[in-house]
């Protein structure tokens, strides 16, 4: 292949240079909490290994392989892997951990303890079974990242199109990456010194010889997970390396052509010989060892680090266009590097600092935003320091701590761990979403559906499964539910008109639309006890109640208020009772809630301050939204309600008594949420479900008010209830970490109306 | 019965004595252009009268009936039946006009040329075959407006409450309504007087003798529509109502009990003899003649005067327990008013004086926006000044005019036909909502779907019709689509990516939710086509388009004013071509529409500010979205963009010079709408249609740019269209009525979506 230099500086190329695909491969052993190899099968909770997109076993039941989906940009690549870490721990059982090195903890004396992955396929289980007679069992339980990695299709369309050499296209494609793929391999040992991080392995794992002195990475030497010698593809055409592997596997040298273990694969198509046809579309990356720094394993500017190298490479000229003599030369480096002592220089520094030049040049020509030169001097400093490398860190704590390797990678194992349950109501990686939907993507993760975020602050997911694609935001909007009935429910009047249609008890009241014509009709509602609230906001703003009737002045003040969050307002009968949000799904109560308002209950010995601080410790609670619940503030609001009681944040309440230190019952103002959906009258489940289904709705939040809920519902008896509020868009995340009472896992309900067939 | 009066100034009556219900019929006959009756049949585009529930036939086929729904203010049932005029007399064909007095025009010579209504059902039929000949047809010939009327159900049950006469609720309330009905009786003369408005009628009308000169009723006088006088009903008591009734039925004295004409009907059940069980629930008021003054035939002022007077006689102590003398004595002074001169005073002016101050002490017990002072007090200006009564003033304006009584007729029939007319797009009493809503409006009346406005300011309406009940929402919002589409279309990012999975040409681009991130990135668009644009916003606002690029301080710009309108917003390439909104609904394309800037084209004669003001005489523009097109103005933008073309408004263009005022194509500022649905290229429509169907939307406009549409379209070719956005809640009114090519009656689609039945 010419030259691509010159094109580098071209305007066509360096408007699409930045543009490519990852997708990550990432694979650990589960082991229990002391750091043994976890003895138990791959958790039932995770769905079916026969479908799931992103949760396998690689060689062993024990060997766990997360799987992204394809990304344009790393950050996407890592958030999903955040999360997959997220889905596969909590879902473990027994307190199992992910071990955080490539090289495995220690393994059991006997080799028939380690157990091959328990798959549906009898081919996969075969494939298995071959390899642990050929390589032998432990040398199947090093795990790695693999990255598979894509130029932009605009950046190779605009390099062909101004390229003379080649008429195909595909043509082109397939001898970019041939030549990518031949560089990587010949300049490969630059990763393996900054990124290597297997410097020791449990004695078990090696046959004959074994290493004398820690090295950069074991994984990657010649002790690692690689083809016998023999075993020889050539990069030099696609033809060549096609013929090769299958000579190799016509010869019975591998069964069959995916057991050819480079650091660098051609991929594109699951059948080599179709390479010949379809071309090369992507490579895949194969030698980057766990960080075990890393929760995930690898770090994002890792990623970019390599996005960087690989593009220099594209650019960058050959030394020569001998490619069996660059790989030799690259096998030769790598395996030197490999080995080298963590802590020391490696021998080729000088290549190194040439290579990080260049790709110091390629930066240059990207566009701002895209920028890496941070990323680049770091590289250079940790050329100059091996003690910065991945490796030369490890051997660094180990000392400094007098860890051997498995108290290290005990001690990581047991720190992810701890941080996955830490606020078991978030997922990583997307924690800036709403809690909903956090949790929603969990559960759809752990069955196996596919999501992709397609736009993260609008809560706007796409899932797939089966073929079967659906549309969700906030973690509630459906696909199921009608365009129109949420409009309905968004607009107070219209749902109040429905329901009382369908004879349903709901307040009686007056719309206004202008402050004047509320005003004059104070002389309706004198002496009545009143609501008055906007006709559409949904966030309990702008509410005042009068539960013995209002004072002119009192009435003018609330509908000013009210009129300042809306257009038009209402003034609603007030009804006395005890106000219980019901969430219907599908036409079934699936979680009764009640709500407190922030309080706490004294026990004759700490201050209101103390008790305060001491509930707010709970790590359900939270502050922005971030948590379930709100943690209570001690501010002007609360220390009036106190002053009221005869209290201030120093009183020392008595044992069991109960303080309040707000009004209204709002999570969001540090109120409890109490789940007492096992508790609820049938008779009041009933009337919300039917009141439900008169609005036509298929996942709706509905409030009503009970004044005595020991008493059986009737739909006939105002008495009974009232329904004062239907939600279209209801909070989940406080029915699944409610205070006290049961957790309902409403998001896994919406999952499986949207994919019934996972119930089975 | 009690009296009732010491009841009046309780609190629990006060609070809800100004609840009612109120339901109306109005009938009238069907003319030609020159005011003689109609001799085509019912129009067949109002649907079928076996079911229309607003617009029947009575007793001849020309002899409409307008029936609105039941409400609970005068408003609402005025305004319904404002909008039903708009609706039959659109529908009639040949110019033929409503008749806006209730005696008839000039009847045909011969009997047989009044023709029985065309009804389906024999027995209907029948029934009008026995009563021209008991009564000749003729007499039948006769409208008005029935007006039914119902205490709330609050007031009763209150009044019931406090009383200690009755124990059984069902028999007050019967009781109630027959006093209320014999004191009507006894003093509906002043109804008459006030609000007679038939002075003279046709010759053909009368059999052996007539009045001698104009009376204020003829319609209620003896010369009207009544039974024979020994047709004698008690309002006594309930039971002897019934039994008086059968006893006529049974003797053959009339055939059904529906052919008892009283001006007062006890209603409640369609059987008589279940009043006995049922008990009375409402009244039907029959003695109202129509007020050609006005086109519904009725004013809200005379509703709201029923309603205080019904009222006041529900309170008034009876002067007699003899239900018969105060009967007879009623019909006696009824009798007479109706053929007192109009001009004159009445007789029983004290009685009436005395009347008129009960309702007024009734009406300060009414709170503050329910009062009728104004009302009362021009009722005695009226009961002073005869020349002020209906009869009065019709008197004085054929007098003034020197018109005969038909001329007079013919007038006030060509006026509110035109009025009908003059914005056709406009549905009359609901003229403060959307145009594309009332368009909506207007067609589900006329096919007989039962419509009723739950909110006003929001768009929502409730259909009913066969027992499905459909909720709509902005004419366009249904149950067909699911909640999660529009949500998707709301958001240009997941829209462009749900259709670039699809396989659709989008404009390239990239979304950011900070000014810097924007701004740093200018980069990657420098010298590139580019709009820049808020992500959510639909109504062209805050946009900047650079078919050219941006220079750096152009692009800044553009993103700040984008940001002024959302929080992200997207760069996208530019793509050139033309335009063109898609209406997709069902999976076709039902209209295409192309929009141009405003603009006039010269005649070599006139101004360009005489261009404009002769364009804007289109009845079809209006200002503030109450027309399909906006007028164009001559403000600062359109003057600059004269000036840009060397033209001021006085500069006179050449003949057929096409001189644009504005850049923007929106209809808002002033644009012209053009329909191209039937010249566009089918390849296209496929193009919006599939595409639509990607998004899996029913009701969607969807705006492509086509460089050529001449050329076939080609999904997979991007060089022939893109797609630039997708509205979830698309104008349909332009395209009904555009200023070009064919209207599209869209809303009709949206009906037969929603009832396809309808198509049959």
């Amino acid at each position: 292949m010419k030259s691509l230099q010159i094109h580098l500086t071209d305007e066509r190329i360096q408007s699409v240079l930045s543009g490519f695909k990852i997708g990550l491969e990432k694979e650990s052993q589960r082991v229990t909490s002391d750091g043994q190899l976890a003895t138990t099968d791959h958790p039932t909770s995770l769905g079916s290994r026969s479908f799931h997109p992103y949760i396998q076993t690689d060689f062993s039941e024990t060997q766990t392989e997360l799987i992204t989906q394809v990304f344009d940009t790393d950050k996407g690549a890592i958030e999903q892997l955040e999360a997959l870490h997220d889905v596969v721990v909590r879902s473990m059982e027994n307190g199992e951990r992910l071990w955080p090195i490539s090289m495995p903890p220690d393994l059991p004396e006997d080799d028939r303890d380690i157990k091959i992955a328990k798959l549906e396929n009898q081919g996969d289980i075969n494939y298995r079974r071959y390899l642990a007679k050929v390589y032998g069992k432990r040398k199947q339980m090093v795990s790695g990242i693999h990255y598979n990695f894509e130029f932009s299709h605009d950046l190779l369309l605009n390099l062909f199109q101004i390229q003379t050499e080649y008429s195909d296209f595909t043509l082109f494609r397939t001898d970019v990456y041939l030549k990518v793929s031949r560089q990587y391999l010949r300049y490969r040992w630059l990763i393996t010194y900054l990124f290597g991080a297997s410097p020791y392995a449990d004695k078990r794992y090696f046959t004959d010889k074994e290493p004398e002195q820690p090295v950069r990475s074991i994984r990657n030497s010649e002790y690692g997970y690689t083809n016998r010698p023999e075993i020889e593809v050539s990069y030099q055409t696609i033809d060549q390396y096609v013929s090769d592997l299958e000579e190799l596997v016509d010869n019975g040298e591998l069964i069959e052509t995916k057991e050819f273990y480079s650091s660098v694969r051609l991929r594109g198509s699951d059948n080599v010989e179709e390479l010949l046809t379809h071309g090369v579309s992507y490579i895949e990356i194969r030698n980057i060892d766990l960080n075990p720094f890393e929760r995930t394993g690898v770090s994002e500017s890792t990623l970019r680090f390599l996005h960087l190298f690989l593009l220099t490479l594209l650019f960058l000229d050959e030394e020569s266009t001998d490619a069996k003599q660059m790989l030799d030369l690259g096998t030769e480096y790598n395996n030197k590097v490999s080995l080298e002592h963590p802590l020391e220089k490696t021998m080729f520094q000088e290549e190194g600092e040439w290579l990080l030049e260049k790709l110091m040049q390629l930066n240059t020509q990207l566009t701002t935003p895209f920028d890496c030169s941070d990323l680049l001097n770091e590289a250079k400093t940790v050329l100059a320091y091996p003690n910065k490398t991945l490796a030369g860190q490890m051997l660094e704590v180990m000392t400094e701590k007098s860890w051997t390797n498995e108290e290290f990678g005990r001690h990581f194992a047991n720190l992810y761990y701890d941080q996955a349950f830490e606020k078991p109501y978030q997922l990583a990686g997307y924690r800036d979403m709403e809690l909903s939907t956090q949790i929603f993507m969990f559960d759809a993760i752990q069955k196996g559906v596919k999501v992709e975020v397609m736009d993260r602050v609008d809560q706007f997911l796409r899932l797939s499964f089966d073929g079967q694609v659906e549309y969700v935001k906030n973690a509630n909007m459906t696909s199921r539910d009608s365009y129109v009935v949420p409009l309905m429910m968004e607009n107070k009047t219209v749902t109040k008109k429905v329901l009382a249609k369908a004879g349903y008890h709901v307040p009686g009241g007056k719309e206004f639309s202008t402050v004047d014509e509320a005003l004059i009709s104070y002389p309706i509602f004198k002496d009545s006890p009143i609501v008055v609230k906007p006709k559409s906001t949904n966030y309990g703003l702008g509410i005042s109640i009068f539960k013995e009737g209002a004072t002119k002045e009192d009435y003018d003040e609330a509908v000013r208020i009210a009129f300042s969050e809306d257009d038009s307002i209402l003034v609603e009968e007030f009804l006395p009772g005890t106000e219980y949000r019901f969430f219907v799904l599908d036409g079934k109560t699936r979680a009764v809630m009640l709500r407190t308002p922030a309080n706490v209950l004294g026990d004759g010995r700490q201050t209101v301050a103390e008790l305060v601080a001491e509930k707010n410790k709970d790590s359900l609670r939270g502050t922005h939204h971030r948590a379930p619940l709100e943690k209570i503030q001690l501010g002007d609001i609360e220390q009036l309600m106190l002053k009221e009681q005869g209290l201030t944040p120093m009183s020392i309440p008595e044992k069991d008594q109960r303080v309040s230190l707000r009004e209204n019952s709002n999570v969001s103002t540090g109120g409890d949420s109490l789940d007492v959906t096992e508790e609820m009258n049938d008779s009041y489940k009933h009337i919300a479900e039917s009141a439900v289904e008169a609005l036509g709705a298929k996942i709706c939040g509905i409030d009503l008010i009970i004044p005595d809920s020991t008493i059986h519902g009737n739909k006939q008896d105002a008495q009974t209830y009232g329904i004062i509020e239907a939600n279209f868009n209801p909070a989940m995340h406080m029915h699944i970490y409610p205070y006290a009472g049961v957790g309902q896992r409403l998001t896994m309900d919406v999952l499986m109306l949207l994919y019934p067939q996972l119930n089975n």
